[in-house]
Formats: structure tokens, sequence, C-alpha cells
């Protein structure tokens, strides 16, 4: 590029940079403060309250309990370049000498691990726009290295509340659905109206896709693509009021996105803008095989300081 | 050494060494198989039951929810040389520059930590006798750098049950029970008896002690000893049939020891002998200020494949 | 702010940025490509040569020896939030039973560190301008959270010339040079001259100040500030042609900064603009107390693939 | 077991352990106190002088320099479970927002590795016979999870000396060695002899074997076994006083083992028995295209504190 064109070519870089900036300003305001005001940091854990515990733990019937987390290792699902690796050691001199007049002997583990990885609750901090996240608050007031100083998911109370279980699988038909299939307003309507559920404020949505079942056989298909919630059904849930959305899937959201342009509009959608969590790479196999579509969903995810999201296990209670 | 001289010192080396192993195997023999088969690898978790759950569920009341689990960061109270490294990142070229149309941006987290930290959960690998662990399996056949290939908490199932709070500290009179004061069958009974409680088989103990308050102001006091169960304790709760024990201190056992040549001998006792699972640095604080000594108890721990134990944050529900 | 002014306000912002980004455009390319060629990506390590090597070996005379790297470990100077964390343990099962007849046993150990710690060497990749580093390379071209795909250190050649100490403790008069002494041009001279020796293309410039002694006996004022090179002696010593430059000082350029509003300038002045490599932390006290300013350096760092910095032992061979 | 029947089996137990003891005690005492001293911890490298480097900087004759290490990554040559992961981040808050008016940007690394992985030098304390290590120390004395507190490789001074490079390729005839070739006293005195080099106390001794090409090529045929010093070849090169042996292969020593009851028995030999360190994986390649059979050898290892290993990549000046 010759220095006579580069005023030019400056000035109508800017025009366009104005442009567009002066459109994401006016974008940007729609979306915050939260409903759950200004100060929010909990964001959809605001609707969980004792008394939706009090029923959701009455769908207590048979007393069985399903285990939601995947094993998390080496092999688990890891969008790159997340990675685990756990060593077991003996910490000492390594002589294996047993300890005490009890000849006592133990093991001891170190786990280097992305937080991202296997059965994983997205915090509040994960994803945003344009650096801002739920509530508006700037990545500048709450990101450092050393961990988020506020929308950390160690500072979540339990989510205890009741479970519902969207089987799309067996709604349409499929044993593992098609990736691209989106789930919008209307397909989560009648999944719920075929199980004569009816999705209420305060409640964990999950969907069961069949997809996991490629985690273990195909890998690489697995994280390819997945069926998913789509824009429009994550306004929805996120309008009804729920406070958690999981699937049997690596990004819970549809791939390919609805719109090409886009990068995971969903998750934003309902990390920054309505505070809804999403939990990835639930194993909902258990419960769509046993037909249980509603449930006391306990979750108690480990309290890691700092941390963006977590590897987590929620408890399906039936 | 000359050769003419092994074949000699090699006999008399076997002699030596069968002699050694025929003490020990003498003395190990008492504690295995376990109760639960000899195959078992899941211990005192064989006495949950969807009966039991049912029962647990109905405890739900109040419908108020209590995370037993502390905040498990760098300042978390840490058997040495255990610590704990998070760091908040976002992959990619540094630029922050959002994706997508929709200009998406987002932090990701990588977790350093060793797993016996802050709350956690001991697996029945965690500690054992002369390398032998629960129902004699021995470390050769299950121990390896690079996970536990049985016995590994990412195996377990919830645990799913009633929980029952030992309130020892309005017991004794004492908001911090004294390190050193030993928790034993008659201490339990009577404290059971106060609370009109009566333990039963499938339950989880947790003891509150007030020690945890010291994790906090006095970290070093609170390392140093701690009030706890006394072994004769662990065989009575043990033999009741309970599947986990915890406390709101980090090793839930008395220390001092109640035999200073012992190390730790309440943990192989539980663990090994017993395969009773042991909840370390339980947040028992709120659960005994609203008096709540019976709950439903969930714990899903993060399923982190090959781990000997867990951090965790199990969730009371009443 | 209301909604009637956001429009004036957004032509007013991006009518400064338009002013900014002009600027910084112009600004931008004098330093780009490098003299060492558009596609260079060694910088100042292009004036090495064999001939350089042979005069440098020449300087050996009493065949003592110097490690210029200090102890790199948990107590090691880093900014922050870089630690370092070393666990030795013996992969296996844990019993010490030793291996073959030959009854071999051992240990290993892993290593999480930050690479900025301790004695480090400064890659090109480390610090750049809005995003541009050395030859105008941008983030994106080369930056991934796997590791820098150009200008990682891995890809060096050894570093072998002639090395020159700058003694600036006795040529200032001050065991301990002073927080905020800039090495300029001037200083530099000066300092050359009183030691009678000539800085040439080629060199490995070394600064002794004693400020390294802080480090052990006080680290809150080590890392506070320190004495060390000026945009000016950057500049003048890049011109000369050194490769690289150093000091027993942790960012080897001045703190307080001469311009306060700007944030380690002589960074990428080195690194991005001139390709001239930093080496932190030198432990230049040994060459210091012998009065030994001119010494065969050898730098043979270890090769980490994809790493930003390396931490670093060169050699002085005198 | 009653308490009558213990005091007996005390007897027992003793009169057994006494035997064992003192068998060991037997077989251990020939190789210890070290010939450095009962209390020397550097072993060989006391043979190191200032009169051998100012020799060996004689050799310095084109200015060539040799980068030793190989690139040490992800796909390094890696003994189980040893593994490697770089992380590049931006520590801050993931804006990607310049620094101060001169607008810096930079990048950092965050590294988890295995020391035992890529180009490296086994310090004293990476290998021993029954838990005793260099000089006979135990295990007891100076290895803990947090580090050695003994023979770690940060206490060494650099390597500098006489190189010597045995090119067992060409003096073999194959450009590639077989696995299992065995280098013992008459092999290395052949090569020796061919090359018209005689060894000396003090010098560095490298094998060129072409094993290494196989790393890039067939890392599995790589690992599965290579060519390398045999055990009588070690004793006999101990002897002579050489400071290090390395080759181009992942454990320099012979594999399969001579006697195959054995597991890695020149390893001990050289570091426990006679404090001659080992150096993995050398990249003898251009040396040995070269013909330079003599040269500068300069090592200064990276100083990570308590480190048993290191990565490290020595250079040979010619």
């Amino acid at each position: 590029m010759s220095n006579s064109l580069k005023p030019a070519s400056g000035i109508l870089f800017t025009a366009a940079f104005a442009l567009l900036f002066s459109i994401s300003v006016r974008a940007a305001d729609d979306w915050y403060p939260s409903r759950y005001g200004a100060d929010d940091t909990l964001g959809a854990i605001n609707q969980l309250s004792p008394a939706k515990v009090v029923q959701a733990a009455r769908l207590v019937k048979t007393g069985k309990t399903y285990r939601l987390g995947v094993e998390t290792g080496p092999a688990a699902p890891a969008y790159p370049p997340r990675q685990y690796a756990l060593t077991v050691l003996q910490p000492g001199d390594g002589t294996g000498a047993p300890m005490g007049s009890n000849r006592a002997t133990g093991n001891d583990d170190l786990l280097q691990t992305w937080m991202g990885i296997g059965s994983q609750l997205d915090g509040l901090g994960h994803m945003g726009i344009d650096h801002r996240y739920y509530n508006g608050l700037h990545a500048r007031d709450f990101v450092t290295a050393k961990g988020l100083t506020r929308l950390s998911t160690d500072k979540l109370p339990p989510i205890v509340t009741r479970g519902v279980l969207l089987d799309m699988a067996k709604h349409l038909g499929q044993p593992i659905v098609a990736q691209g299939t989106a789930f919008n307003r209307a397909e989560i309507e009648a999944a719920a109206k075929a199980q004569a559920v009816t999705l209420e404020a305060g409640d964990v949505v999950l969907f069961h896709t069949g997809w996991l079942n490629l985690a273990e056989s195909d890998s690489a298909r697995f994280m390819a693509g997945e069926p998913g919630l789509g824009l429009d059904g994550a306004r929805y849930l996120a309008q009804l009021g729920v406070v958690a959305i999981g699937s049997d899937s690596w990004a819970v959201e549809v791939i390919p996105h609805e719109d090409p342009s886009q990068v995971f509009p969903v998750h934003p959608e309902l990390l920054a803008k309505n505070g809804v969590y999403i939990l990835e790479n639930m194993d909902t196999r258990a419960l769509a095989a046993d037909g249980v579509y509603e449930f006391l969903f306990v979750l108690g995810q480990p309290r890691f300081v700092g941390a963006v999201q977590a590897v987590i296990n929620p408890v399906a209670i039936h």
C-alpha cells in the first residue's frame, strides 16, 4: 500500500467503524440491567424458592437416583484446547513405608484440567457480548487471571428445584436427533405437550437428544455439530423463568448455528442477557429410558474459587 | 558378591520373606473380604436404597437448602503439600476480538489443584493398611500414576439418603469443641439421644463441632489438631451401616490421635476395613444454627476419572 | 445516560477514536518490516556469526565459569500472577517396591510453572504494540492458546557470543543502584568507557546494578521498582546491533518508567521494534565481584515448544 | 489378634527383619561412600576444572554452534505417563486492551510438564538402588513431594568441558544402529580409536546412533528399544572419570537390557554408584554429519528448584 493512499483508507475505515460502533452501542443497552436488579449477580437462580423445593421433593416416588454427570477424563468431550490430566501420587519419600504403628498407607491426587470439559456448568461469566457479561458487567470489572471476582461458579447456591426432561429423540422419532436440528418455541411447546408437562418458572429443563451416544462411538462427529436449542427457543425458555437449561450435548445449542454468521449465539443470549445457566454433557439416557420427565433436580457444584465454569454431576431423584 | 554365594543368600532371603509374609497375612485377613462380598468396590454405598431415598425425601419440609461445601481456593484448608491454582484465560490470540456477527466474547478456566483440598470426599482408595485398601485390594492391583483403575471416586453413584447432624458443640456446651476431644460410642449415643434421633443403616452422619470457624480466623490452629471421631466411634458407626461420615474439620478424626503411635487410624478403619466414606470440611454451621438434625442429603461428586478423592459440595435439603 | 444524548456522544467518541486511529496507523508502520527482512523471525540473533563465536572463545582465560541463572522456585521473583509448583513423585503403585533383580528405584518430577519467572528469556512474541509483534506480525497470525506458531523461544539457535558486563553499581558508586535510575546512551557510553570496553554488534550486554540482592532480602522492594534501561538507551543498544540485553533485575528496564503514562515501554522497543532479546534476573554478582567485563556468553535455552518466554541459565565463561 | 500373642510375633518379626536387613546391608555397602567423599553431592562434576575449560575452549575453531536439545513439546519422546502441556495466555481481563500511552500488548505462558521429557538431564536423585541414591543417601533423607532437598538439578554448576562424540552409527556402518546393540568397553575403545580420540577424565561423552531419527518417523519403535550403553561400558566410562554420558536416544542405555531380569540397570550404575550424569535425547545429528568429534560442551540447565531432572539444551561449540 503506497503512502499516499493511507489517509483516505484510514478515513473510510474510520467511517465504517463509527457506524459499527454506534450500532453496537444502541444494541447493547437493551439487555441490562437485568430483570433481577442492577446489582444482581445470580440471574435466574432468583427463580428458586423454598416452595419450589418442597414441590419438587414431592416428585420423589420410586426413590431411584440418576447421575447426570459423565466421566470427565482424558477422553471426555472437550472443546479445544481444553484438556485433562490427573496424577495419582503418594506424597513422601517414595519408599512406600507405612506410617505409624497402624501401618497406614495412602494415595493422593493432583488434577490439571480445564473446567470446560465433560459435564459442566457454564457460569454467568463464561460468555458475553463485546466483553459485557450478565447485567452489563464489563470484563474489566470482574475478570482477572487469578479468577473471576464476580459471577464465579463458587458463589452460587445449590440448585434444587423441579427438573423437566424433554425427550426430543422420542418426540422426533429419531434415536439420535440430527445435527443442526433447532429446538425453538414451537418444538419445545410440542414436546412438552406430548409429555403432558407444563414448563414453569424455576424449572431446570434438560433436552434428551441421543447425541451423547456419539461421544463414545464417534467423538469427531460428536464435536462437529449437534441438535440443540435455537435462539428463539432460548428466549422462550428464558422468558418462562427457567433457571438452567441442559442437554446431552457439548454446547446445548444447535450447531451449525441458525445464522452462520454468528458464533455460539445462544450462550450469551442465555448467560449474559437472561442470567440462565447452561448445563453441558448431561447424561439423560437413563431418565429417557425410564420415561422420567419430572424429578427433583439437585446440583451442588464443587466450589472452586474464581471459576468461570464447573465440572458437575447433578442428581435427578424420582 | 560372588556368584557362588547367591543361591544360598537367595534361600535365606526367601525364608525371611516367607516369615514376614505369613505374619502380615495373619494380621491382615481379619478385615477382608468385605461384608459386601469379595468383589465389591462400593463399600457402604451398598446400604443405600430407593426406599431410603423415598423416606429421606419426606424430610423436606421448609424447602430450605444448605450447601455443605466450603470455598475451595488458594486459601482453603489444605494438608501439605496440597495446593490450588486456578487461571482464568481467553483461549485465542489475545486481541480480545469478539467472535461472529453477534460479537461473542468469553472466558475459560484452567485448574491445577490437589483433590484433597477444601470440602472433599475420601474415596476407598485414599487410605489403607500396608498397601491394602478396601476389600483387601492391593495397591499393585489398582493404583497407577494416571489414576486409580478401581475405587476411584468417579465410579460412585450419587449418595442420596438421610443426613443426620450431630451437634457436638451444642451437646458439649462448647462453641468450638476442644481439639483432641474424641467422639466414641458413648458420646455419639448421648448426642443422638439428646437430639432424639436414632442412627440407622444408610445414613450419612455429620458432626458439627464449630472447628471450621478457625479455618478463617486461625488456620494454623485449625490445621494443628481437631476434635473428631475416635476409633471406637468409627467402629460403632461402621457397624450401624452408615454410608459416610463427615465433619466441619479437615480430617474428621480426632487429632491428636487417641494412641500417639498411630497415624490417621480412623481413616483406614473407615475406608479400608469398612468401606465407609469420609466427608471433610463440611460446612455444618447453618444446619446447626437452624437446629436441623435430619435432612435429605444429596451428593453428586464431580466425576474426575481415576480420582482418589473429590472436591465436593453436598446439599442438605430440609 | 438518556437515549437522546447517545447519538451525539457516539459521534464525539467516534471522532476522537478516528483521530487516535489515524495517529496510531501512521506511527505503526515506521517499525516494520524489520531490518533483517520482512520474513525474518529471529531478530538480532542475525548478528551472531561464527567469526564472533571464535573471537568470543578467545576471551576464555582463567577457565572460570559463571552461572547467570538464579534459583527458579516458589520463592523466585515473579510478576503476578505468575507462580511455580514442582511435585516430586514416583509413578507407580506407591508401594515403593524396587524394580528388577537390580532393585532399581527412582523419582520423577512434574512441573507447573509460568515461564516468566526467575531467570528468563523474553522471546520476540512476549511484548508488542497494539497486538503487533516483531516484524509487524499480528497476534492473529501466530498466537494460539496451545503455543505460539512463530516467534516461540524453542525455535531459537543457541546464543553464543561475546558477553559484556557493564557494572553500573561500580560506575555510579552505589552498591545497589537506586530504583528509577535510567541507563541511557550517556550512562552506557560512560560506563563502557570507564571499563575500557567498546560495545559491538552481536554482543550480549548485561547490566550489574546490585538490585538482585533485594530479591532475597526485601522482595516487596525488589518488585516495586528497579534501576534499568531507559528508552534512549534501548534504542542506542539496538542501533549498535546487540543481540540481547540483560540485567540483575526482573524487568531490565527502569521502573518507575521515564514517562509515567507508559507501561513497560522498553520491552516492545527492544522486542517488537528491534528484535533484541531480553534476559531478566541475571545473576551478575560473581562477574562483578571478579571484575570480569568480557567473556564467552553461552545460552542454550530449554526448547519448550510454543513458549513465549523461557526459564534460562546462561553461562559466562572467562 | 489377642494381646498375648503379640510379643512372640513381634520377636519373630524382628528376627525376620534382621535377617533381611543384614542381607541388604551386605549388598549395599560396596558402592558408597562415593569416591568424592562421604558428603559430596555433585558426583563426577568434581572432575570439571578451570584447566579443562581452558583446554576445551581451544577446540573452538570454526565458530559453528550445535544445539543438542530437541523440541520438547506435546509430541516429544516421553516415557509414560509423562506428558506436556503449554498454555499461552494474556493475563488480564481478556479485552485485549493495550496498556499505557505506548499501547503495549503481551503474551505469557504457563507450562505443565513432566521434567523427564524431550532432551533431559538426569540428576543424581533420579535413580537409585533400594531407595539409596548417590553416595548412599537414602530417599528419606532428601526426597519430598515439594522437591528434592539434596541432589536436585538446580544445585549443579554449569557443565563446561570437552565434549566427545562417538559416532557409533558410522563405526558400525549402520545409519540407525539396531536396538539391543550394547556399547561396552570394547566397542567404546574401538570407536574412540577409529576417531583417533582419547577419552579422559572430565569429558562429556555423547553417542551418536541415528536412533533419534525414529522419534519423528516411528515413535512407537523409538520407545520400544534402543541401542546404547551396556553395564560394562558404563563402568568403563565411569572409571575414566567422565562427567556425563549422553546419546541420541531416550534412555542412553541399551534396551532390551543385557540381563532381562534387570530394569534400567545402567541408570543407577551411573547415577547412584558413580555420580555420572545422563543426558537423554541429545540431537547429535549435525555433529555427526560434520564429523565433529571434539568440541566445547556447555550446559547451563534451567534451575528449577527441587527438580529431579531438567529439560536441557546443551550447546556444542566447534
